[in-house]
C-alpha cells in the first residue's frame, strides 16, 4: 500500500544532492522538480495545457482555501481534484499549516495564543489582528470571504486532503514566524510533533476505513526555526514516524536556510523524498537541490508574472519599465518557453515591447504570457539541475548560471 | 491595386442575406462572420493561439487606444499589428470614430460642440463632463491616461490606420448618441461625410507617397442615426465614393437596428462587403445577417465572458450562481468549443461547477475560460448561419435557434 516509489539515479559527490524518480499514482516526477502552485485549484491565469505547455510536472493546491471554497466534499463528489480541475498529472496538497503563519502572525505581530481546549470546543470569536488562533488541539481561522470561524485540526486537515484526492499530502503543522523567539519555536515544534502523530493515525484510519488500494502518500513536516537543535530534534522526531516523504517547513529569514537544509537532510532518510516548501528563487533553488531537496513550490513565478517582474538568465527585469517599450527581443533569448521561442513560423517570440504594452495597458494576456515564461523558467532551471547532476556538472552549472544571473 | 476581393457564393431568397469569401493580404475570411475585437492588440485575456483555437478569422483592433498606448508609430517601426501581436490572419482597426461617442455624449450627456476650427489649431483644454468634443475639422479627445490632449482628425486617423498596418480600415467618422434629435443627426452625418471624403483622399495619398502595393482597404462609413431619410441620404452618399467595403455606424436603440440595417444595405453597392459595427447578440446577428450584413463584431462576448455571463443554445446563464456549484455538465451540452468539449480522453470537459467556482474565487482562468467559450458560441453562431445560407435552410435555423435561446 505504499502510494509512492522513489528511486534515486545518481547523487552528488561529497554533498547530499541527488538526482531521482518519485513515481505517482498519477505519473512520474521526475527529481529534483519545481512543483508549480494552483493553490485555487487552478494555477493562476494559466490553463491546464498551458501548464503543461511550460514543462510542469505536478501542481500543489491549497487545501484551506479550497476547503472554504468550494468545500473539499464537492471537490469529492466530482472525483476530487484531478477531475474538478482538469489536470491529469501528479497533484499534492498543503496542509493549512502554512496559513497558522500567513492568516496568523503574518497578519498582526505575533499569533497569539489562546487557551487549552475543553471537550466541547467552542471558538473564541474575539480574533483580533489577524485571522488565525493556535492551541493545542489545532487552529481557528476566521474565513477571509465571509469572517466565519473554522477549527482545523490535524485529524480535520487530513480528512479535507483526502477528500480533495491529491497524490501526495501534508501533516498538519505550525508554521512559525522566523522573528519567534526560541521558547515560541520549541512550544510550536512540540505541537508540529504532536500533530504529526495525530495526521499520521488519522491518514492510517481513513485509508482503512475506506479500504483505499489506490494509495495517497502523506509527508511529515519538520520545523524549528532557526535554531539548530530544535530542526535537529525535529528531523529526528518526524523521520521515524513512518511518513512517505518530508516538507521542511518554516518561513524563513534568508540567510538561515542554507544551514536549516543542511541541518534536517543530514538527518532525514536518504531513501524518501524532500519538499522544501513555499522556496522558488534561482539561488535557493540551487542551494536547495545541491543540499539533498527533491521539490519545491513557490507562487513567486506566477505572482511576479502577472506583476511584470520576469526571470530571465541576467537576472529579473520589470517589463513594465519604459526602456522596454522598443525592445523587440525576447524575454530571454535564451529560453525556450512559448513566449520566447518560436514554436512555428507563423508565430514568433512575444517582443518585449509587446509585453510592456500589454502590462501597462492591464491587459490580462500580459500576466498570462508572463506567468507562462516565469514558470518554465524556474521550472527548466530544475530540470537543468537535474540533468548536471546526471552529468556530473552540477557545481559548475550553479556557478556559471548564478554569475550572469546575478551580473 | 484592389486590396479586397468579395465573392458572393449564395444569396438568400428574397432577403439581402448572402454568404460570401472575403480575401484579405492576410488570409480569407468567410462570411458572414463574427470579428473578434482585440481593443489594445489583444483579445482580452486570451493567447493568439486560443483566438485561433475558437474560431476567429479576423480580430479589431482600437485606433485611437493603441494611438495613446504604445503609439502607432511605435507598432510600425515592429512591423505592424500583425508582427507586434502574433496575429498572422486578417486585422481591421476601427477609425476611432466610436470613441467620439463613448469617452463623448456617453461620459456627459452630450457631445458639446466648441468653435470653429482655426487655421492654426489649439485645443480648447476646458473640456469637462466628457473627453471628446467635436468641431467640423475632428474631435479633441482628452486621454483617458493622462489627461493630454489630442486633436483626431479624418486625416490623422488614417494615418494612424495606416502605421497600425491592418488589412481593412475605416474612414474616421461620427458615431452619435441615439438620443440625439433630428437636426443634431443631420449635422453629423454632413459631417461624417465630410469626413469620408477627407479619410479617403488622405488614404489615397498615402497610398501613392508610399508607393504600397500589398494593399490596405478603406471602408466607409453610413451614419444617420434612426432617421430613414438620413440614413437612405448617408448610404447613397457614401456608396459613391469609392470605398472597398462599408461600416454600418451608429449607437442604436434595439428597436431601429434592423430597419436602419434594411433601409441602407438595400442601397448600398452589393457587390462589396459589409460591416455593422459594434453588434454581436444572437438575435441582432440573425437580423443583421438576413439583412446582407457580412461581417460583425462586438465586445459583448469576451466582456460578458470576463464577468461569468455565459452564452448557452437556452439563453445566456450567470455562471456564478450558487445553482451551478454542483452542475457537473459543461456549459452547453451542444457547444463544441476548447471548454465544453472533449479535445482528448486525458482533458474532459470543463464542468459548471468549475468555472463557478473560478469565479467565486476571482481565479482569472475563468475570465479566460468564459471568453474562449463566448467568443467561440459567437463565432459559431454566425458560422452556423453561413452554412444555413449555402444549405437553403436559414429561416428554419433562425426560428429554431432563437425559439430555443429564448425559451
Amino acid at each position: 500500500m505504499n502510494a509512492l516509489k522513489f528511486s534515486i539515479e545518481k547523487e552528488l559527490e561529497g554533498r547530499l544532492g541527488r538526482a531521482g524518480i518519485l513515481e505517482t499514482p498519477h505519473g512520474i516526477i521526475n527529481t529534483p522538480a519545481f512543483v508549480a502552485v494552483g493553490t485555487k485549484a487552478a494555477v493562476k491565469a494559466l490553463t491546464p495545457e498551458q501548464v503543461r505547455s511550460v514543462g510542469a510536472e505536478v501542481v500543489l493546491a491549497n487545501t484551506y482555501h479550497l476547503y472554504l471554497e468550494p468545500g473539499a466534499e464537492r471537490v469529492k463528489s466530482f472525483g476530487g481534484l484531478h477531475k474538478f480541475m482538469n489536470w491529469s498529472g501528479p497533484i499534492m496538497t498543503d496542509s493549512g499549516g502554512f496559513q497558522v503563519f500567513s492568516l496568523g502572525s503574518a497578519y498582526g505581530k505575533q499569533v497569539s495564543k489562546i487557551a487549552r481546549p475543553q471537550e466541547n470546543y467552542i471558538p473564541d470569536e474575539s480574533i483580533i489582528g489577524n485571522l488565525a488562533k493556535v492551541d493545542e488541539g489545532g487552529v481557528i481561522f476566521k474565513s477571509h470571504l465571509d469572517g466565519s470561524l473554522h477549527y482545523i485540526t490535524p485529524e480535520k486537515s487530513i480528512e479535507i486532503q483526502h477528500n480533495l484526492g491529491a497524490d501526495i499530502i501534508f501533516a498538519f503543522d505550525e508554521c512559525t514566524s522566523p522573528t519567534a523567539d526560541f521558547s515560541y519555536q520549541q512550544v510550536a515544534m512540540e505541537r508540529t510533533h504532536l500533530w504529526a502523530e495525530r495526521s499520521l493515525n488519522h491518514h492510517h484510519a481513513l485509508i482503512r476505513e475506506n479500504k483505499r488500494i489506490d494509495g495517497v502518500a502523506l509527508f511529515g513536516i519538520v520545523q524549528g526555526g532557526r535554531e539548530e537543535s530544535l530542526r535537529k530534534r525535529s528531523a529526528e522526531f518526524i523521520s521515524k514516524l513512518g511518513f512517505d516523504g518530508f516538507g521542511i517547513g518554516g518561513s524563513f529569514a534568508k540567510e538561515d536556510m542554507e544551514t536549516v537544509v543542511k541541518w534536517v537532510n543530514e538527518i532525514l532518510p536518504k531513501e524518501k523524498p524532500r519538499h522544501l516548501l513555499g522556496i522558488g528563487e534561482p539561488e535557493d533553488l540551487f542551494m536547495g537541490v545541491e543540499n539533498g531537496v527533491d521539490l519545491f513550490d513557490c507562487v513567486a513565478p506566477t505572482r511576479n508574472g502577472r506583476g511584470g517582474t520576469l526571470y530571465t538568465s541576467l537576472g529579473k527585469v520589470n517589463i513594465r519599465n519604459a526602456k522596454f517599450r522598443d525592445d523587440e527581443g525576447p524575454i530571454d533569448k535564451k529560453c525556450g518557453c512559448p513566449v520566447c521561442s518560436t514554436p512555428s513560423v507563423e508565430q514568433p517570440p512575444y517582443s518585449r515591447a509587446y509585453l510592456c504594452h500589454l502590462y501597462r495597458a492591464h491587459e490580462m494576456l500580459g500576466g498570462t504570457l508572463g506567468s507562462m515564461h516565469n514558470l518554465y523558467f524556474i521550472i527548466n532551471l530544475v530540470k537543468r539541475m537535474r540533468e548536471s547532476i546526471l552529468e556530473n556538472t552540477f557545481l559548475e552549472f550553479k556557478q556559471k548560471f548564478l554569475k550572469v544571473y546575478h551580473s
